[in-house]
Formats: structure tokens, C-alpha cells, sequence
């Protein structure tokens, strides 16, 4: 069954007239049709019927015509309203609460003459948090070209480079392996500013004897890849490899956890007990990791509050991380599938 | 008056108690502090009494104090509940309809038991609508910037070249300016692949005598430029060549009617009329052009249904274009400030 076909069938379980799915994202991964139309109207009507009708601005409907897509288009001038071009009436829809604007909300009640609507995000991302085999051999080879970008950027650390130097390398050099856009703006700091866990890359010049930290991943057929290094550049302070070691074992022992039906909480918390057990608990400020897909930060949070139950072929991130001003900012970070018999990191730059 | 103070002095207008202001596009324009957390919640409460707070993951912090916004910040962990941080309750709140997702609305209007909300989102766009002077200096060293690429593209053109190759080419070497970033996907398009209006660049070769559009425009202090031009490599086909010149009529013709006081709509027609004067009203699908500022296309359409009149200080794109498929596919466009007395073309790059 396609991605498509499994939500006509889950629209029928949930007794609702039909799903509007309006996040890009979500039609790309029910059509294998990618577009991003910003303010004008771009939606897949899926009705419990079968019945699926994409509505796209008329300058795209070739391109829809040439994708996987096979259902009806409706396809609209910028001068037209698009809600006016299929008429229809329903009861109860599915909409994407976490997507769908205000506006487009009232738009689409009115449009369709709806009763109720209920959120749809639950169901979508029950699907998304489980790849097929075809997913996770796309999401390997990005995680691949993410250690790519590692070897890249560690080649080019030399006393007195920029950080923004070794972003706009490791961003050229990439393309040569086919890739055009990047999972995220690329994060490359130096010592101690890498200790704002999301600072910004700037004219901060490599001193000797400092941490290097990267945070960054590529998008390869779609799907994101997301990988953080930290790489010693000399001899750092002993303060600073202390807090390297915590960081690494906690990755690693976090890891060796993961297993379908292990709580996710778990596995945040064996990280968690390590850094807080060494003193730098206050330095830890965020969960230990996301889910990773046609996102680089999807569905689901690995957190401590997050007791769902991991899943054999989820794709997620292990990334614990101890920030210190003043003294270093340390993060490793690794794409992790959930394997049947335990994992398999994707990612396998050395750490 | 900053545009902050000018916020509140509209919300004092509109009798409302406050504005919640989640695009993380109209926080930057408010605070001066950029950032976009995704799923993690990112809001401006300003409240009719002047209070501001800034409602930010508690990574961020350092990041805000550094920043031009001088209001409370609440700083959240993934573990904590931000609507629990600040307790206050509002009847009336404006909120941004075409951004505030139906579960923010949802979530929002609990937490400060809200009885009504209106929309912000004309107040927002008649601000950004007029750039301020210092706005229209970023805007117009975006466009030099974007002129800039057109040389760089140009002069990179030969026979066999891919189109991939000619946009990294250009993305490349625009770095050395100081652009780090695109305003959009940047599309180069050869010969009749042009004819499809959002084309994307692939490995289709660049032959002799054909058309080769260009559609790019840089970031530059979060402000973009939008340009687009078509360039004979050789001699195209007589009937390619007769729609650059339909177009490029058109083009012109549109930009020396604008001034303050003209129905935007006029200017739309004018363009338009020319094109189907010549027998190519089909095959130009799209409106002429799109305000433009710290979005790529934001508020207003220039459109022949949009009867507001241009005021001093817009900044819009025209942009007309004739597409026939397997024939040629024609757009000019430049970014246009309206002066006092009339108008002024931001891009240069001859045409």
C-alpha cells in the first residue's frame, strides 16, 4: 500500500469525510509531488472515498502532471478562487491543526460547508515516525554525505580561518556530491562560542588549542540528515576534554540503549544521569534529540517527559550536549535507525 | 517612532488589549532579534499599555539580550509549559491570522482566556507596505547585489554548460559580497525548459541560439531583491526573439506608469494589454509582481484585481512574462521603489 493509499484507509477508521492536507511536507510524502507555493493556495483533498484532488496554482500543473501524483488537479489562476473550482460538502474533515492557519481554516469551513474538524497530526505522524526500507536506505546516504561534510570541514581547520570560511567550504565543496540544499543553516563555532548551543557562525578566527563544534546535514531526495562533531583543534583546556569525555560517554551509553520497546524517556535519562552525575547538569539545557525524515527535527521529541515506546525503523538523533560559557560548548550528535534486534547508527564520522 | 511603538499605538486604536505576534518575519521586523525555532514556540506579546515580552526557547536567551529588544524575555526548557511562565487575561487580542496555526489559536486562547480575536494581519502589512529610508537602503543594495549575480551568471555561459552548474556557479561566487544566502531557490533555465514558468534548474546542457532566463535575488540584512532577466546565448529563433521584445515592451511600459496614486491594477493592465495586444494573452499565466522587503513576495499582489493605489516608499517587482511551450519562455523583472515623484528601478543589469 502507498503512503496515500494507508490514509484513504485510516480516514475511514477515524469516520471523517475527508483529510485537507496543506503542509508541503505532508504532500510531498502522500504524492511524491514537491512544491512550496508560500501564500497561494497548495492542497491534497483526500476523501474517505478514494477520491484525491491536489489544488495547485496553474502555472504548476504540468510539473503535478509529470509526478507520481494520479488523482484529479485543480489547478487555479492567481485572478480565481481556488475553493470555487470543486464543490463539495462534509461533515467531519481531518485537518492539520499544527499546520493549517487561522485563515485557511475559516477559508475551508466555509468552502466546505464543515461541521467539525479534528487534527489530523497525530495519525500523520504515527506514519512518518516509521520509515519504510525505501526511506531509510534515502536517509543513510544523507547521513553518509553528513560525514562527508565532516571530513570537508575538518581538512580546512587552520589557525586564523573564519568560521563562516569553513561554512562557505564545506557548503561548496558538498555540492560535488550532488548536493544542493542543506538540512539547516550550517553550524561551525569556535571554543567558547560554541557554548550558545545555537549561535551563528561569523568572522570568529581558529585560535590553536580550541574545540571546533559542527552542526550540520544535508538534504538528499528529500529527506534530512543532521550530525554534530566536536572536534579538538590542538590541545584544549583539561576543563574543556573533561567536559569532551562526559559528552561522549553520554552519547554512547544513550545509544547502546536503543532497542524497539525501550522508553524513550530512558534513553534521554541515561544520558542525563551521566552529565548530571559528573556536575554539569545545569549545562545540559535541552532534550536529548529529535526524529529525523523529511525534517530535520520531526516527530518524536526524544525527551525525559516523552514515555512513548521506540519503534523498529525509527530514524532519530542522540545529540547530548554540556555548554559552559566561558569555557566550552560540547555536543555529539548521531542519526540512529531502530533496528529490529537493537540500532545502527547511520552516521559514522569518529568522535 | 520604531515600528514597535507604532504596533502599540495601533493596537491602542483597534481597542485591543494586545497583539501576539508569532512569523518569526514580523518579530524580527518589531524587535530586531531573528531567529526560527520551528515547532518550538516563538511569540511577541505587546500589550496596549507598552508592555512587550518576548516569549523564546531558553537556548536563546543570551541571543535576545544581545539583540535591539529591550522587553521582558521568557525563556522556556522542551520540559516546561511557556503559556505557565506569564499569567495575564485579555478580551480582545489581534492575532495573525495567515500565520497563528488552528493549534496555536487553540492553545493561545485557554491560556490567556481570550474571548476575541481579530485579525492583525492588515495592520502588519500596511506597515511593512511602506519601507522606511533605512529599509530602502538595505532593499537597494540587495538589488545591486542581485544585478551582480546576473554578471557573474552571464559571463559564465557557454555551450554544454549545465543549468545546475551555472546557478551553483553564481551562489558560489556571490559568497565573496558577503551574501550568505538566497532569497529563494535560484533558477537558471535554458531555451524552451524556460517555458515552465517555476522550472527547476537540472542537467539539461546549454545549446547555441537559445534563451536563458534567470530568476534570483539575494538576502541581504534579512532584506531581498527579486530579479529576473532572459539572455540570448546567440541568435534565438525569430519568434523567440519577437516575445523577449513583447516582453520587454511590456515591462517598461508598466514601470514608467507607476507613481504615487496609481491603481496598482492599471499597472498590471498595462503590461497585460500589451501582451495580448500581441496575441499572447494565454501564455502569460501569472500577475505582473509582488511587494517585496524582508519576504521574496509579500504584501501587496500586483495583480489586475487588486485596486489599491501605490503610495511613496513600496518597493515592488514587475515582472511580465510570455511562456510557450517548446518555443521559449520569456520574464523580465526588476525591484521598483516609488519615489515622490514617480519611480525608481533598485536593479540595473541591462536588459
Amino acid at each position: 500500500m502507498t503512503h496515500l493509499e494507508q490514509l484513504i484507509t485510516k480516514i475511514k477508521t477515524s469516520n471523517a469525510d475527508a483529510a485537507w492536507i496543506s503542509n508541503p511536507i505532508n504532500i510531498y510524502y502522500y504524492t511524491g509531488y514537491k512544491s512550496e507555493p508560500h501564500e497561494r493556495l497548495f492542497a491534497l483533498l483526500a476523501k474517505s472515498d478514494g477520491e484525491c484532488i491536489l489544488f495547485c496554482p496553474q502555472l504548476e500543473v504540468e510539473e503535478v502532471k509529470a509526478s507520481p501524483f494520479t488523482g484529479q488537479i485543480i489547478g487555479y489562476l492567481d485572478t480565481e478562487n481556488p475553493y470555487e473550482k470543486y464543490r463539495d460538502k462534509f461533515n467531519t474533515v481531518l485537518i492539520e491543526e499544527n499546520h493549517l492557519t487561522y485563515r485557511r481554516y475559516k477559508e475551508l469551513k466555509q468552502a466546505f460547508q464543515i461541521q467539525n474538524v479534528q487534527s489530523i497530526d497525530p495519525l500523520i505522524q504515527e506514519m512518518r515516525n516509521v520509515k519504510t526500507q525505501e526511506e531509510i536506505n534515502v536517509l543513510a546516504r544523507a547521513a553518509e554525505l553528513a560525514d562527508e561534510c565532516m571530513r570537508i570541514g575538518e581538512a580546512y581547520l587552520k589557525e586564523g580561518v573564519t568560521e563562516r570560511e569553513v561554512v562557505n567550504h564545506i557548503e561548496n565543496e558538498i555540492k560535488a556530491y550532488g548536493v544542493h540544499e542543506m538540512s539547516f543553516d550550517t553550524m561551525v563555532l569556535f571554543g567558547d562560542h560554541a557554548a550558545a548551543p545555537h549561535g551563528t557562525p561569523g568572522d570568529r578566527k581558529l585560535q590553536k588549542d580550541e574545540y571546533v563544534l559542527f552542526d550540520l546535514g544535508v538534504i538528499y531526495q528529500n529527506y534530512c540528515s543532521d550530525i554534530t562533531r566536536t572536534i579538538a583543534f590542538g590541545n584544549p583546556s583539561e576543563e574543556a576534554q573533561q567536559i569532551y569525555n562526559i559528552v561522549k560517554e553520554a552519547e554512547s551509553e544513550a545509544i547502546s540503549k536503543i532497542k524497539p520497546g525501550m522508553k524513550i524517556s530512558d534513553i534521554d535519562k541515561t544520558a542525563r544521569n551521566i552529565i548530571k552525575a559528573a556536575g554539569y547538569g545545569d549545562y545540559f539545557p535541552h532534550r536529548l534529540g529529535h526524529g529525523l525524515g523529511l525534517e530535520a527535527h520531526e516527530y518524536q521529541d526524544i525527551s525525559e517527559t516523552n514515555d512513548n515506546l521506540l519503534e523498529e525503523g525509527m530514524v532519530i538523533t542522540v545529540e547530548p550536549g554540556i555548554y559552559v560559557p566561558g569555557i566550552a560548548g560540547v555536543r555529539i550528535e548521531d542519526d540512529i535507525l531502530v533496528t529490529h534486534e537493537g540500532y545502527q547508527s547511520l552516521s559514522s564520522f569518529k568522535k
